[in-house]
């Protein structure tokens, strides 16, 4: 059986440093805000080439924070793509902004830029931007409609760690970004763990007080705070890990590769191949109209696969107010799509093996 | 130097323990709400003599959590003590709850139960205690108001592991219990974490949804939820320490024995000895009218003390919207506190020590 994901054998090649750093930060004595938090924060920015890195405690807490920063007023409108995870969402819920729904682009299933101009009022204040499966979206023209209207733009880059657009890398290029290094992330912790990047000075160091109760001085509260920091233990951990992204990434652009030019299966429709180099590929999300045949065929067959997501946020019992919105082009996908495995830890027996395997299924 | 406190001698004594457990866990490649979360949850519930226990990121997050399964109307009032840690206020505001600020009572310093009734409106919803300095809050007058006026009781009990009221264990009489396992606290991770505690089931199962995206099933969303949950490490850790928490809160109860017999000062107020032994002494907290050159003469003479804390909660300018309230008691106990140092690995020489010195200041 190949699984979808098996951590145990991603982190496998870095456990020896792992376990070196955690008994280093237990030892420590200093497990809150410390060093270790410190130089990943510096690391993390230079990676994504942006001024400043703040270290938060899992992703959905990271575009909470960039939302609490920005300070909207109640009831402001903020563009989200329709087909992402909730968690991009969530956080407007949280501070009584008001999500607006727009429908994604077909080939790449991201935020459709064509789609926002209409959806702007005066209410709106920011666009909410999710680079999905690892691919950024049309950065040029949401940052242009932006400075039309006074936006702000915001990046959920949860699943986009190294990607790039045109050259230019994820988290250098929105008003902020909020990353997530949930465990099965392309920089994933072991625990939870997430990031804001940003370039603004300011906005950083309101950030870096508003995930610490509001708090500049201790004891003395500027602002209504959260708590909401990285572990010393999750930021060593990190730390460790971040120096082979990129040689994971090219790993994955390399699978990515395979699959895109080997697959081949009638009715099943592949991802855009136009910026191998730039994505992260953290998954590689196929569509077939009969997705429970090809799961289970693939199943039967010993390959484990996934699906990103089976029911749109509009559609969630959650977000019940929202179930008459019609979002057809969202709910075909989530009806559609499923993620193949891919991950740097896949050998090329095994990716030959669920291509050839794939490309037996006819139905 | 006698430091407030040691973190690195605190945990010295399960380190061999912590680091066997870092390990293990690591190696699992299980990191989110796995088997360690569990068996840690089902063991403190236990501990409290409660039915459930929610592991969550901390313990504001803890707090936040069991306001959020209430879900109170906007704008309702909940009544919480005006002397307490700002972290026990925050979660209303980031709910649209309103605080009613209650003054202390003057011998305990915790949230004087004759004066809650005066405040208690159509609107009030709940009453948070604050067992500050380890030390539980009169519960059986307030259970009855609250029962009277049909609130809920919610305690902070951040300070107080293992503490008692009457014999009922903190975590058992609230409807529910807020606890942080901040690295600091009687019972202290190693980074950030902290649990819920409740008896009641359904409250249980919602907060269960709430920290984890609101999710019962996997990608299905019932309610708005957050993401906060406590890490596998940091629940493995936990597990190791908790077993001992009774012997050191032990230890604990004997060194306040020591202060409240030995210490004598003019002028110097010392914590009431009623309830030595069901008290858990996160903090030995005095009162002097000089704190200034208490602090300093101690400092001189090699014993480091803290402030909890110096700036009251309205007073700060996170809630300066409540800067011209006046709460006589709650603002001279702010200008009076100070914590001397008081945790389980000091040694009998070193209480001597501090003892004498404190006994020495004449001011
Ligand atoms: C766009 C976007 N925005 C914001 C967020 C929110 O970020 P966070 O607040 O940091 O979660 C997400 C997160 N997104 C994540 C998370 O919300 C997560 C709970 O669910 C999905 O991720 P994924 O499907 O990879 O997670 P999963 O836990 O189901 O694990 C997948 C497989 O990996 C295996 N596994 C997993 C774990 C955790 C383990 O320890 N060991 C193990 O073997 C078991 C499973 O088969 C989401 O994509 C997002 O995608
Ligand atoms: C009533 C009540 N309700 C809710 C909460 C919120 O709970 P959490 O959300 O879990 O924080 C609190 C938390 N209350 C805590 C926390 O909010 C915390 C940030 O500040 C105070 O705690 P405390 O004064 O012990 O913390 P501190 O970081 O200043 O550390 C004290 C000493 O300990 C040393 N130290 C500390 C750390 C963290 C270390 O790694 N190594 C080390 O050597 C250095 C310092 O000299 C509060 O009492 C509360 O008291």
């Amino acid at each position: 059986m190949i699984p979808f994901l098996d951590l145990e054998r991603v982190n496998a090649p870095y456990m020896q440093r792992i376990e070196e750093a955690a008994i280093r930060v237990l030892r420590s004595g200093r497990y809150i805000l410390g060093n270790e938090v410190d130089e990943f924060e510096k690391s993390f920015a230079a990676y994504c080439e942006a001024g400043y890195c703040i270290g938060t405690a899992n992703g959905l807490d990271a575009l909470t924070l960039i939302l609490k920063a920005f300070a909207f007023p109640e009831k402001s409108e903020v563009i989200v793509p329709a087909n992402t995870y909730i968690a991009t969402v969530l956080p407007l819920s949280f501070l009584g902004l008001t999500p607006v729904f727009v429908e994604p682009e077909e080939v790449t299933m991201l935020l459709n830029p064509e789609l926002i101009e209409d959806k702007i009022t005066p209410s709106t204040k920011a666009i909410i931007t999710a680079d999905l499966y690892g691919r950024s979206c049309e950065m040029a023209r949401i940052l242009e409609l932006a400075n039309d209207y006074n936006l702000k733009v915001i990046t959920d880059a949860a699943q986009a760690h190294g990607a790039a657009y045109f050259g230019k890398k994820t988290g250098s290029m929105a008003h902020a970004t909020a990353f997530s290094f949930y465990p099965t992330k392309n920089l994933g912790a072991l625990g939870d763990a997430g990031a804001v990047v940003t370039s603004d000075k300011e906005l950083a160091q309101k950030i870096r007080y508003l995930r610490n109760y509001g708090s500049a001085l201790r004891y003395q509260n500027e602002y209504k705070g959260m708590n909401s920091r990285l572990d010393e233990i999750q930021a060593a951990f990190l730390h460790v890990k971040l120096p082979y992204l990129d040689k994971e990434n090219k790993r994955r652009r390399q699978m990515a590769s395979r699959y895109l030019t080997e697959i081949q299966v009638k009715n099943l429709v592949l991802p855009p191949t136009d910026r191998i180099q730039e994505d992260a590929w953290h998954l590689f999300v196929v569509r077939h109209p009969d997705r429970t045949a090809l799961i289970a065929f693939l199943e039967a067959n010993g390959i484990q696969t996934d699906v990103h997501y089976p029911l749109p946020v509009h559609k969630q019992e959650a977000y019940k107010e929202y179930k008459s919105l019609k979002l057809p082009v969202t709910e075909k996908m989530h009806q559609e799509v499923l993620s193949l495995p891919l991950n740097p830890v896949l050998t090329e027996e095994e990716l030959t093996y669920i291509i050839q395997t794939v490309n037996r299924f006819d139905a």
